[in-house]
């Protein structure tokens, strides 16, 4: 094994996933998100919404891995307890933090939704935690030390990936860049999407539909891509192509 | 909780998986085969196949949960170790056993096989361990203690699930429901949901937000929640009070 291997570990949160009542793909997902980096898993376990359980499982998978990646548990409800979690295993504090805070009266502020108390739930940031982006539904993730707290719907744990490669030291140095493109839907662009990713084998490239509700009832849509290699030059070529997209439906 | 509540780990040996590159169906088809039995997941975990990861994971949850299931890593090929492992994990010894051999001596006269050396491998079994049998290919799985081998390919893990479930003490059968509200958020109920789960300590409540992207383009969203319990009229009552959630936004 090369000693420069740089490898993580996966904590998939939820007693959903150990009913067998959902099926986690977040594992597999994360595994095929790293591998391109130099990235490969070492380890993955799976543990109930359990404070005990949850501290536990990220401290043997933060002394031992590099990166660490959990899934499930930052929403708004009382079995949402992922965040206290990661709090009690590092010592650390926690509380609402202003600067989350801030990002979730931006995004329901453009979608006419009340920031309820249950939602301020989503603020709650471990001291010293660095936020995560949450291009689908605003509420951020965080990181403290190396552990990478991201939600447990697979569209924004995924979204959450694309804010955290930067910060990631793989074995493979990849750059990436997103197009944002307006009233444009996944399907219509799946298919020149599926040939550019065929003609273009040195870059990866992801799709992620969003969806924002404007305070007059309507409904703004589109799709935001992102592209990601080690070849500059390619890469530059492969945003252009993506702008491109938004007129060929 | 309920102190007769049995519970059982799950250990997903393969570097397949941990690659990205095959999709774990074992953990939810063990929770599934189990929840009808009383028996709950309460962690599970993958590792790759590396000895020393095998053994400490084996006997971190043989001692944790009332069982083991273990899936992976008793094939005929080089990386198959996992019956060394679990011996090594029990200080037992391990050699070809003879009843072992017969079943697969049997297996293969009919089928015409060739016993290679490679095959006799599988019949490898920790000393004093119990074979469990595969009606899919013949190479038995074997339990030790509280652990349960069987094989990595899901038809055949199955399979094996059958002839252990007799074997396995059962505890209280839960019941679950689940109720699926449309154009709801999770945020709209979280402080209903959380204020019912306090009133009603007997039933487990899940709260799963879902999208979906209907063919003509739109969006559909909502929230699936599920109740769990072990006392019938309890969880109807909580079906019916989950229902109202939907009106009391």
């Amino acid at each position: 094994m090369d000693e420069r291997r740089v490898k993580a570990g996966v904590l998939v949160i939820g007693d959903e996933i150990l009913s067998g009542r959902t099926h986690d793909v977040n594992i597999r997902q994360i595994a095929q998100f790293l591998s391109p980096l130099g990235i490969t898993l070492g380890e993955a376990r799976i543990v109930s919404d359990d404070q005990d359980a949850i501290v536990e499982a990220v401290r043997a998978l933060s002394a031992r891995w590099d990166y660490v990646f959990t899934t499930g548990g930052i929403g708004p409800t009382h079995d949402d307890i992922t965040a206290d979690a990661i709090a009690a295993a590092f010592d650390r504090t926690i509380d609402v933090r202003e600067d989350a805070l801030g990002i979730l009266r931006e995004w329901y502020a453009k979608s006419g939704t009340e920031l309820t108390p249950a939602r301020l739930r989503m603020a709650r940031i471990p001291d010293g935690a660095s936020l995560i982006a949450n291009p689908v539904t605003g509420a951020p993730g965080f990181q403290v030390e190396n552990v990478f707290v991201l939600a447990g719907v697979p569209k924004i744990a995924r979204g959450m990936l694309e804010d955290v490669a930067g910060r990631l030291r793989g074995g493979v140095v990849t750059q990436s860049l997103a197009v944002r493109l307006e009233n444009v839907r996944e399907g219509d662009i799946a298919n020149r999407l599926g040939e550019l990713a065929d003609a273009m084998p040195d870059v990866s490239f992801g799709s992620y539909p969003w969806f924002q509700e404007l305070p007059d009832g309507s409904l703004s849509r589109g799709v935001e891509l992102v592209a990601r290699s080690s070849d500059l030059a390619a890469l530059e070529q492969a945003g252009e192509a993506l702008k491109a997209l938004a007129g060929h439906r």
